[in-house]
C-alpha cells in the first residue's frame, strides 16, 4: 500500500475553471514546490482528465476526486479503479458532498480501492456518518459539514466540537483510520486550529484554487502544519 | 465546429480491462491504422483517464464516453465539458444505456457541448426517445435497443425496423442530425446491413475490444463501410 | 380515457405540512367547493398517502404527484401505476422539477400510464424540453421555469415568451397535447395572463396551500378562468 | 415510541400485482388472522397507496416500504415521514436493496423517523454495511444478501455465517438494535434456522405474497416462530 506521511494538506481542484487543463498542472507544480520547501505532505486532487499530465511530470501524490464502485466491464462513462490506478494515482476521494454515494457503494468502493492499491479518503457530513464510515476501514475520513463548504468560515473555528468529536469517535472505532477535516478552511490559522483539535490534515478547495496568490496561501498553511507537528 | 466525415465507426471502450491504460492506446492505434488503410472515419471513446495518451500521440478523432451537464464550479468528481475539450477531444457520447441522463440534463449537456465546441452523439433506446432527442439538435443520435447490447445479435439484423424507423423519424424532425445504430454489431455483415437501412454509422464495443484479433475484426467492418458508401 | 374539461387549475400539494393528513382532505374540499361554484375544473395532487381519503369522499379529479416507470414486480418503495389507479386517481404529474426523470423513463412512464388509463401532465423546464416531451404524446405538458417556482413571480408575467413559445412549439408538434404553465402563479391576474398567452390551465402549489385564505385565493383564480374562457 | 414484540415476521408486499389495491387488504387480513392464532407479531409493508385501507380496518402493525430523508416542504412526489405517520403507520423499511439510499440520507431518515415516532428497519447487504448502520442506531437491521432475494434459497440456510456474523457484529456495536434476516426465506424451516442463528425475525416477500395458499404458508412460519421462541 502506498505510504503517505501525515499530517497532510489535501487540495481538491473540483471542476473549477481555474484548475482545468494546463492550469491544473500549474497549480500542482505550486503544490510540489511548497511541499519541497516545507517538508509537509501535500496531495492534489485534479479532474480525471488532468491527472496524466501531472503524474507524468511532477513528484507529488495525486488522488482522484472519485471512483465508481465497479469492476471492469460494461460501465460506459464511469470511473474504473484500475483505470485511475494505471495513470499513477495514489488514492481517491470518496463520498464528497458533491458526489455522495450509497452506503453499499461506499463499502464496495473502499474494497475495490484496496484491491488495486488505492488509498481512500472518505468524506462525512457529520460525526455519526463518520463513525459509520470508520467501520468500513478506509485509509482516512474527512469530516466536512456541507453547510460550511466554500464559505470561508472554517469548520475548525466555527464548529470545533465537530472536529474533535469526529476524531474521538473515529479513533474509538478504528484507531488506524486517519481523520482530516474540511469545509471553509481558508487560512493558516484555520489549519492550525484543525491540527490542535486532533485532525491529521485538512481538505480544501477554493481557498487555494481561487486564491490571488495560491503559492503564498498554500505556503502559509504548510508552514502552520510544519510548526504544529 | 469539428468536422467528422460520415459514415463512421464509433468504438466504445467502456470500462473493459482490455481497453484500460496502455491497452487503450494500443487499441486506438489499431483503429488509426485501419482508418488509414481504408479511408473510413473511426472514432474511439476511451475512458477519461486514457484520453490524453491517445490524443497526444495519435491522429484519430476521440470522443469522451460522457460529460456532465455542468458549468465550471463546485462539482467534485464530475466531468466538466471544458476539461474534456482541453485534452483534445472532438465530441462525446451522451445518455448511453449505462449512463442515462435526465431529459433536462440531456438538453443542457448538448448546449454545454456546443458552447465548448464538442460534438454530441446521444444514445436512444427506441424510436420515440430518438425523436425526442432529435428536437434537441445533437450532432448525431445512436439508436440502441438496450436488450441487444453486448449480445452479438445485431440490431441491424434482428430489429431492422428500429433502425429504419429511427432514420425516418429523426430525419423528418431534423434532417441535419446524423443517425447511427448500435447494439449487437459484431461483423462486417451487421455493419453493411446497418448502412443499407440508412444508418450513417455504427457504434460498437465488445466485438472490437474483446476480439481475439481486433485489427482483423475492425478491418473487415471498415471495408464493409468503404464498399457500401 | 378519463375526461377532463379544459381549462384547468392544477393544485400541487407537494409535501407541505399544511397539506398533509387531514389538512389535505380539507384543502381538497375547498377545491371541490370552488369548482362547484365556478364551473371551472380543478385538479388536486395530494401526497400518495392522502389520496384514498380524498377520492373516497369527494368528487374532484385527483392526480398523483409522480408514478415510477415500472411494471408490477420487485420494486420495494416505488409507485406502481396500477396501485395509483386502484385508489381512484385520474392522472399523474411526471418529471416535476423536484422529481426529474430520465428521458427513457418519461417515455416508459407515459406508456405505462396509458396502459392503466391515467392521464399524464409532464413538466418541462424550457421550450426545447417541452418540445421533446410533446413527441412522446402525453395528455398535457406544464411549462415551468424552475427558477421561478415558489417565488410568487409568475411565469405568465415575468417570462410570457416562454409560455407563448411553449404553446406554439408543442401545438406545432402535436396539437392534441394540452399546454399548461406554472411557476410563481400567485394571483387571478397571473392566471388570466397565462390563459391569454394560450395556456389551457395553470399549475400552482404554495400560493394556494400556504395562503391565509385558500378558498378566497382559489376562488379569485377560478373566476379569472371562468371569465377568460 | 411504538412497541413491537419480538420475534417478528415482516411481510414486504413490494409492488406485486398480487398485493395491490383490494388484494393488499386481503393479504393483510390473512396476516392479522395468523398473528391472532399464533400470538406471533406480524408486520405488513404494503404500498403507500394501500396503507390507509389497512390501518383503518385492521389491527396489525403496518410499516411503509420507504420514507424519504426530507422535512415538510417542496418535495413533489416524495414520501414525507409525517404523511406516513398520519395514516397510522408504526415504522418503515429503509435502504431496501431495491431502494438503496445514500449513507448521509440513511442517517437523516433514521433521525426524521425518530422525530415523528416511526420505527426503522434498515436493510443491509452484508455484515460490514450492517455494522455501519448499527452505529446510526435504528430500531432494527435486516441483513439481506441481494443475490439471494427472490430465489427461494434462504440466507439462513445457504449463508448462515452471514446471519450469525451480522447478529454478533451488530449486537457488539449496539445491543439494543434488533437483528432480522431476509432473502430467500420461503418455509417454516428457513424461519426456524434464522431464529436459531440469533435473528429476532425474518423479512420476506414473494414466498408469502405469491404463495398459492398465503395463509397456510404464513401459518407454518408463525408456528415455527412460536415453537422456537
Amino acid at each position: 500500500m502506498s505510504n503517505i506521511e501525515l499530517p497532510v494538506i489535501v487540495l481538491n481542484f473540483k471542476t473549477y475553471i481555474e484548475a482545468t487543463g494546463s492550469r491544473a498542472l500549474k497549480l500542482a507544480r505550486i503544490a510540489e514546490n511548497v511541499s519541497l520547501k516545507t517538508g509537509v505532505t501535500i496531495i492534489v486532487c485534479p479532474q480525471f482528465t488532468d491527472i496524466p499530465s501531472i503524474t507524468s511530470s511532477l513528484n507529488i501524490p495525486v488522488f482522484a476526486q472519485h471512483i465508481d464502485p465497479i469492476k471492469p466491464g460494461s460501465h460506459t462513462g464511469h470511473i474504473l479503479p484500475e483505470a485511475v490506478k494505471a495513470i499513477g494515482v495514489k488514492g481517491t476521494l470518496l463520498n464528497h458532498s458533491e458526489r455522495r454515494l450509497l452506503l453499499s457503494d461506499i463499502d464496495f468502493a473502499i474494497r475495490r480501492a484496496m484491491e488495486v492499491d488505492l488509498l481512500t479518503l472518505v468524506c462525512a457530513n457529520n460525526v455519526s456518518v463518520a463513525s459509520a464510515i470508520a467501520l468500513l476501514a478506509p485509509w482516512a475520513i474527512a469530516i466536512e459539514p456541507p453547510e460550511l463548504i466554500g464559505t470561508g468560515r472554517a469548520v475548525s473555528k466555527v464548529k470545533p466540537e465537530v472536529v474533535s468529536g469526529a476524531v474521538k469517535a473515529i479513533k474509538n472505532i478504528n484507531s488506524s483510520v486517519h481523520v482530516l477535516c474540511g469545509a471553509g478552511i481558508a487560512s493558516a490559522e484555520d489549519v492550525e486550529a484543525a491540527l490542535k483539535l486532533g485532525a491529521e490534515g485538512v481538505l480544501l478547495a477554493s481557498a487555494f484554487v481561487k486564491s490571488k496568490d495560491p503559492e503564498k496561501t498554500l505556503l502559509s498553511m504548510a508552514e502552520a502544519v510544519a510548526n504544529v507537528s
